[in-house]
This record gives C-alpha cells, sequence and structure tokens, in this order.
C-alpha cells in the first residue's frame, strides 16, 4: 500500500455526522492514529471548531487533503448553524448534516474524493428537520441515483449481507423471496469484486430454519426460496453455495472458504460479526457507483464528549474503503 | 483439581454411542490424551471390540475404573448383536446401544458414576429397532424420571440455552410463551449452580427481534412475552437481565457479565457459541438428577473408521462433566 507514488488517488471524505454525537471525537481519534494504523489520508467536511484538539488544515479543495493529511486534519469547512454541546442533538443544525453528506457524495461523483466514509447521524434529530429518508443509506442512494443497495457487515475477518434487515423477525417470511434473495446476491457479488481483486467472489448463502430445514423436517423455506433462488444465482454464472445451516458456517475454517456470507435475517448476519470483533465492524454499502463504508455503531450522545468512545471502528472503516479502493479491478473501473 | 484423593469421586461413565460411528474412535483419541488433558477418570460401557487400538482394562465394577484408567480404557463390556462396521449403521445393534444408556444411568443413580457423558447415537437407527423417544435427552429424562430438562451449549467462553429448539423458525412465534422462557430459565439458574460454585448465577435474556424490537418497533414479542418472563424470575429471586439486543451481546467483553445466555431460538444460541468455537463445543443437559454432557457433534458415519474424527469436543464434554462434579455445591448436595 502506497499512499504516496506519482499519481496518487484522491483522499476519502469523512462526514461530519452528528456533532453532537461521538463523530468528531472519533475524527480527532481516528487521525492521530494516521502513523501508527497507517491510515489512508481523509478529510473531514465538517465545522472546524469541532476538532478544537487537533491541528486543523482548513482547505477549499479535497486535492490540498493529502499534502497537509500528515501533519494535520484536513477540514472542509460546513459551518454549523449554532454552536453544538457533546451530547444535546440541535435539529438546527441538520442542514449542516446533511450539506456534509451532499458534498461528500458531490466529491465522491467528481473524482476529487476516492470513496466516502460517514460518521454517525441520528435519524430522529434529522426528521425533525424535514429529513423523510428511512435512513442514511437511502439517502446516499437517492443522492446518487440509486435504486438499490446492500449492506454489509465486516469483522472478524467475516463479512455478512443480511437480505432482509430491520423488520420484525416475524415480518422476515412476507420479505423474504426468491427475487430479494438473488438481486442482494447479485449486488453483492459484483460488488465484492472490489475485495477479491477481480476475482470472481465466493458466496455462502445461509439457511433460514435450524440445520436449513433438515430436509424439510423444519419448514420449508430453505427449499422452496432460498434453493430456487441459488440455482437462478448460478446460472447466473456467480459462484455461489447453500443453503448451509447457519450455526457451522462461521467458524474460523468455514469463513475461510467464502469471501461473504448472505444472510436471511439481521440478527443472523450481526450476531457472527458482532461475536467476533464487537469494537471493528464497519458497515459497507454496495451497489453505489462509488465506494461508502461506515462504522458499525452509533451516534452514542450518552457518551458523546467524554473521551470514551473508541476509534476502531471508524478507523476500519476508513482503512476498508482504502482497500476497495486500491483492487485492480476498482482501478480499472476509474 | 486432583483425581487422587484419599476419597476419590467415583469415575465418569462414557457411553458407546453408535458403534459405527465415530464414537469407538474418539473414545480412544480421548483416552489417548488422558496425560496431555488431564482427563478425570472414565469408563466407557460398550462392546469390547470397538477399542481395538487400545490397551484395555474390562472391568465388571465402575470402581475398578479408577485405578485401571492411567494404564488402560476401562471398559464396562455391554456386548454387540452383530459385529459392526464403521460407517454403516445396523439397527440390529440398537438394544446394545440402548443398553449402554440405561447402564449409565443406573451406575449415576446408585452413585457408581459421578456423571454420565454420552457418545452420539443415530435416531433412525434406534427408531428401526423400535425406540420412539424424540431423541437422546428425551430418552435419558424418561430413564431418570425427569419432566422436564434443558440443553445448555458451552463454547469459547459463552453458554447458550435455547428455549425453543428443533422447530421451524416461523414455529418459535407459537412456542415462544411467557412459561417455556420462566421454566427454562429457571432450570438452568438451578443448574448452573454446579458452575459457579454455588454464587446465584448471573442469567442475560437475549431479545427475539433485531435491537430486542427497538421499544415495540419490529415487532412486539420482547415487550409482550420477554420481558413479563423476566419480571417473573426477577421476583423468584433469579439474577437475571434482559431482553438485550441478541447482535451485541456474545462479545468477549460482554459474555464475561453473564454465565449463561437464554437465546429464544435455535440458531441465536448455537451460531456464537459455534462461530466462537466449533470443534470443542459441549452439549451440557441440566434439570437431571445426575451430571450429563456429550459432545457437540453426530455419529458422523460419513468418516467414522478414518481416522480423521477430532476428539476435541468430547475431551471438552468430559473436563466439563468433571468440572460440575467439583463445584461445592454439587459436592454438598451428594
Amino acid at each position: 500500500m502506497t499512499h504516496n507514488d506519482a499519481h496518487p488517488r484522491p483522499p476519502l471524505a469523512l462526514t461530519m455526522g452528528d456533532p453532537a454525537g461521538i463523530g468528531p471525537e472519533l475524527t480527532e481519534k481516528a487521525w492521530n492514529r494516521r502513523h501508527d494504523d497507517d491510515l489512508p489520508a481523509f478529510y473531514v467536511i465538517g465545522d472546524p471548531t469541532l476538532y478544537g484538539s487537533t491541528r486543523l488544515a482548513v482547505i477549499n479543495d479535497p486535492a490540498e487533503a493529502a499534502d497537509a493529511f500528515p501533519e494535520a486534519l484536513p477540514v472542509y469547512p460546513i459551518e454549523l448553524a449554532t454552536p453544538t454541546h457533546a451530547g444535546e442533538a440541535d435539529s438546527r443544525n441538520a442542514p449542516a448534516v446533511l450539506s456534509s453528506i451532499q458534498h461528500a457524495v458531490l466529491h465522491c461523483q467528481d473524482g476529487l474524493s476516492s470513496g466516502l466514509v460517514t460518521n454517525p447521524i441520528a435519524k430522529h434529530v434529522l426528521m425533525e428537520a424535514g429529513f423523510s429518508h428511512p435512513g442514511h443509506t437511502e439517502y446516499l442512494a437517492e443522492l446518487a441515483g440509486v435504486a438499490r443497495t446492500v449492506m454489509m457487515l465486516s469483522g472478524g475477518g467475516l463479512r455478512c449481507v443480511p437480505v432482509t434487515i430491520h423488520c420484525a423477525l416475524k415480518d422476515v417470511f412476507g420479505q423474504l423471496t426468491i427475487d430479494a434473495i438473488v438481486e442482494t446476491t447479485r449486488i453483492t457479488a459484483e460488488g465484492l469484486q472490489a475485495f477479491t481483486g477481480g476475482r470472481r467472489p465466493r458466496l455462502a448463502v445461509a439457511g433460514l430454519n435450524p440445520h436449513a430445514g433438515e430436509e424439510g423436517r423444519f419448514g420449508d423455506e430453505d427449499e422452496v426460496i432460498i434453493r430456487p433462488a441459488i440455482e437462478m444465482l448460478q446460472k447466473m454464472g456467480i459462484d455461489v453455495t447453500g443453503p448451509h445451516p447457519a450455526d457451522t458456517m462461521f467458524h474460523e475454517e468455514r469463513r475461510a472458504e467464502y469471501d461473504a456470507a448472505i444472510c436471511m435475517y439481521h440478527d443472523q448476519a450481526l450476531i457472527p460479526v458482532k461475536t467476533l470483533d464487537f469494537h471493528g465492524g464497519v458497515n459497507i454499502t454496495l451497489g453505489m457507483p462509488f465506494i461508502r463504508t461506515s462504522p458499525d455503531h452509533g451516534t452514542a450522545f450518552g457518551i458523546a464528549g467524554q473521551n470514551q468512545a473508541r476509534p476502531d471502528s471508524l478507523i476500519a472503516a476508513l482503512k476498508t474503503a482504502d482497500a476497495m479502493c486500491l483492487s485492480p479491478d476498482r482501478t480499472t473501473a476509474q
């Protein structure tokens, strides 16, 4: 990995996130680890007053970030509407939070940034200011003009993609369709090439029921929904196996055999990743025309400003975005 | 841990399991590790011809096992009806398989054995010979005269108890009741005292839905079923917390805070244990009048007799049974 080659890639853009959450603190902590963790050059799009403990380089062009990065945290300035107090969310600053995200997307689209890392936002704070999107990722997808994205969780040497996500477990049975599995897996297979250097990614699909249904003994979804989806994907030329019993597919030997696991519901995907690596988990959005990663935690208003928050996940998100930029496939594509 | 004290505890009884599965091979491999793994004295109740690679001590009384154990595998003989071939299950030997289990239970009940470790059986083979119990544990429970037992999985420093077990995920919603959670947790709390040396066990109850339902946003079972069950248990004096979001309760820091997790369904319990420790997982039956553990795998007919099977889980099952015998509470009780 070289960040100082003759034609360096553009830096990563990091959004401000909610200014009253742990985002500003994590941003400073991550920058302070730039040498120890060999971090790629990044700049934060936010209000410079949020980063008071750090030497700053206010920049007006992302191209200035790489040179400044070793000695100062590059800040592309977005002004807050009102001063912020750690832990006290204030919807008056929602426009600045959204502006940071919009700028980051524009920078990626214009090739000024090679990828986007987002600090956590608080949807309820933004909703008070009129934000109507179901979430951060949906907002990004709309800005990027993409209809369908896929969330991948990465941690502990494991990557998991949930087909259904934020719904009651009971509602999984209505949402889990052949189409949902096929589309999620197809987007994952395409997006994962950024990690595999163009090699065809190997995907393992989890069953829904105990022991993947044990040939129909425990529920029929594994045979009626999941297996036909896998067969369709195989016909599309995607390297995919399953349905695998979920309890025996995530241990070390097995996870070396695939690049990502396609999981049927939220906890099936998140339990193994967070059990293995609670602090360093990364959320990766696939299916966007640019790279996007984020730490796998929220704004944590309760501990904001108390110097307690751990930057492990943000650091992992920066490194993951960087690794995706470095893939030959991605380089060719750009 | 001393196995040579003045008044030694009786040895552990190990059942034969299916003679055509990996049980005999694992039994020999475990005995061969007796010194390296500091294993407690045990004897196997099976046909001596199954253990042809090992020096044997055929015993007629479990009391002879401890003295023989360092130099020979003690075998309490049960004759097979017909010679066995590895990998080829034969229902003619079902009576011998069941006789081994029956003898082990009697030895525990008579105080000749301090605990029972079972090798895997194949239910379909036994059913051909008229066996009508839903499984190994139910059969043991009937022999012991117990109406309700609890299955606990242990591995990787984590103990998990599923409230619902071998059913379709869809059927969890019908089976998950306040009573089921209360009874499972109560039996777990009593049984766990064998591990905690009499200290009141700390139990953590998982939620059913993502983020434990997020205050009703994702399903109502966490508030309508799980929380009332926890409140009833707390009134009974049991140290229990929850419902906890399942994805964030199994990592290293969190699992140090409880002695066992009460899980709502099969994969919620088994994914974290088997992700952390695939080879060394142990199945523990709580609620019986004696200790019972077993390796967390099946007969594996496909690799039987090929010297491929790993004895990690059987060794862990023997050590776990021994640790449960050693608890002050258990010692007092006997």
